[in-house]
């Protein structure tokens, strides 16, 4: 019944280990069905090389198993509120990526610094803070997906221009308009993070991309007279 | 006679190439038998591609063998001393893994900046300090174990709650339920040794994770409650 | 008509990804046919995992396609330009690899610091200065052709002898009498990137390689009397 | 008449890229047969992927070539001092490797920090200074091999004990009884070169491993009480 949606699922979450954006089972990746308004998720704790199509979870919006025989990832509240939330994503990712967490763990933004970031998103991938222990020690994944919008609202970040974001002291979580393009997305944050990483290494005093290259390359991907790819 | 250990401890120590914990022959793996009181090891300087599962050799925990025709890995006195004294554990893995080894190198313990970290422990992975001239001119891999229980006493902790060390100057031993979870706890502490190192590069002045979100996070996946995982 | 052209590019773009230099599409490759005037170059935003020999564009110096169905990438206009200007050149690279990225946006020469380096070139490895931006809301990728022989014109650069360039907050091009060579180069330079940046790390206060030293080992490789390789 | 040893030098050589210890080129093996007084060396600037055995030249203790077709490596004349002056050498390895070549651009000796140092030599790795003028412009690989001598004779070394060299602003050299052990040092230089670069990024302070524990690792495996290893 949900075979299709299981599929997507699946493959997206076979993605992480080869890209090498995860050790054991530290990510998962969900792909929501709009019509239907469930979406599927990769079971908690479960090793990538024994993950089969027919183990993926399928929840509501609450976060409620709809089908499934196995316990969903611990991260499924999140999850559920990013999509009951943001209408137009079709997957999320989450990871403990090395360079994203290292980020994460550092409690700072990675500064927009070249062209391969301004590609992606023309702002600095936000970091927002830890949870409050009122947050924490409430219905802390829900509250998860609380603190990734307080920190979009604060910063004045759509989840259209900003497909990412860090959560302090933990990791990356990242969505798109399919679960392919939250994986991609992940990826894409990894290499970004590991860029400005080296990046300060080399000169800490490394000033963000100027306004009108930064523009530049974000509209000639994504602007209306885009002309990078092919238009499909 | 001894077929099903000495193939536990051989699949256990292959792992450590694959998971690139290991070059050339520096680690070893050991798995316990508790009911017959012996655990198998590696032979000494064997490389991993010649290695068998026949040529793992038994021997008790006073470090004797009781099996097998080549000598056993020169840490095995130090395996020996940790299946005698702690009772729960069922598999010890050593390495000269790279991240570990700079901690160990640099004679600091690893501070815990993320849930990545208290996911699978929720103190700080400590660095035992080097051990006296005495005990490096005495029985050198016994003491080593030694200075591991003096290290877990002066800080407290218990072999449940923190299955992983450094030894100054030297590198990491893990341990763990069985010499599979071992190997997992060598290539987690990798990994949260590659995390914390690239952190403070990041930011040299981040704080560790704060106490509610540490606490969250390790008791989600080994509390009373624990709602990480499939439940086995 | 085109195929074996066709075919060159689409075996040095191949190169990239095997070469570890580029994540999901972020480079291209072109190569030039002189005799007629046009150059091949990879389809803008086609994964290399789907491209196809068949779908390499053709184009001429003024960057308009002369055969192809497909968009071709959107920096044909930048290495339109360098095989108008230059010549000597048989093929172009740009890619966002790690290191040259990094060095890229920290808006740095790479210094020449050893034998590696100065077995390619005998000069640091300029950064072109971010475009201004005049040059990047009017025609951006032509001016980016134009922004690199600037920036060899001050420093009194030939693109024989240095053939490679970094472009501020953006990434590097290289090229060479081929694509394979313009590959090839690519691949040095993001090892030369990574050199130099890890030295650095070690001692701050690293000084360039002696001149005779540097320039002993860039005439073994390619003065009149050089003696490296097999002389073909 | 040499395929014996031909096949030894071209095995030898094709560990480098397995290893990760080469790009393109950047390296070369050779090994000696001291009965007929010559060595083999692999071809200047051939691809590893287009080596084959029969390629491999034969040379004598004046680097003249006895055997083979082609021209042999550059630094042929630095392996055959090399040879001529150290009697229990059986192999000689010389790459770029990154880390290796990181600490040589800096100038500095790779500090004992461990017993993965001391497990293969209990002394700091020497960086021989920069030939002179003089050197460089004579007749230079040659040059370059007394220069390793002058680095051992100031510092008290032999090549018994310290089988490997890092020449500044070019890279290492590493030798062993067989050309084996002479790869198998190349690799543990650079994982010893990359294991002390991040101990001083963690630790700038770091001081060496005491001399106990030092002299404990390395007598184990090379004393004449030796217990690591199976003895032969």
């Amino acid at each position: 019944m949900y075979q299709t949606l299981q599929e997507e699922c699946y493959e997206a979450n076979m993605q992480l280990p080869k890209l090498g954006l995860v050790l054991f089972t530290f990510g998962n990746v969900s792909a929501v069905d709009r019509d239907r308004g469930v979406f599927a998720i990769k079971p908690s704790g479960v090793p990538y090389e024994q993950l089969q199509a027919r183990d993926i979870i399928i929840v509501d919006y609450d976060a409620k198993v709809v089908a499934g025989s196995l316990r969903p990832s611990s991260d499924t509240k999140t999850h559920a509120l990013l999509y009951k939330t943001w209408p137009g994503i079709g997957g999320i990712v989450h990871t403990h990526s090395t360079y994203a967490v290292a980020w994460a763990q550092a409690g700072l933004d990675i500064p927009i610094f070249g062209t391969t970031h301004a590609d992606h998103t023309h702002q600095d991938i936000p970091c927002a803070p830890a949870l409050t222990d009122e947050m924490i020690q409430g219905d802390y994944e829900h509250e998860t997906g609380h603190q990734i919008f307080n920190c979009f609202g604060e910063k004045g970040l759509t989840y259209g221009e900003m497909e990412m974001v860090l959560l302090q002291n933990h990791g990356p979580f990242t969505w798109g308009k399919t679960a392919e393009k939250a994986v991609y997305n992940s990826a894409v944050l990894e290499e970004l993070a590991r860029m400005a990483y080296l990046t300060l290494q080399i000169n800490p005093d490394t000033h963000r991309i100027k306004d009108t290259l930064r523009m530049k390359h974000y509209e000639r991907k994504h602007g209306t007279n885009a002309y990078y790819g092919q238009g499909c």
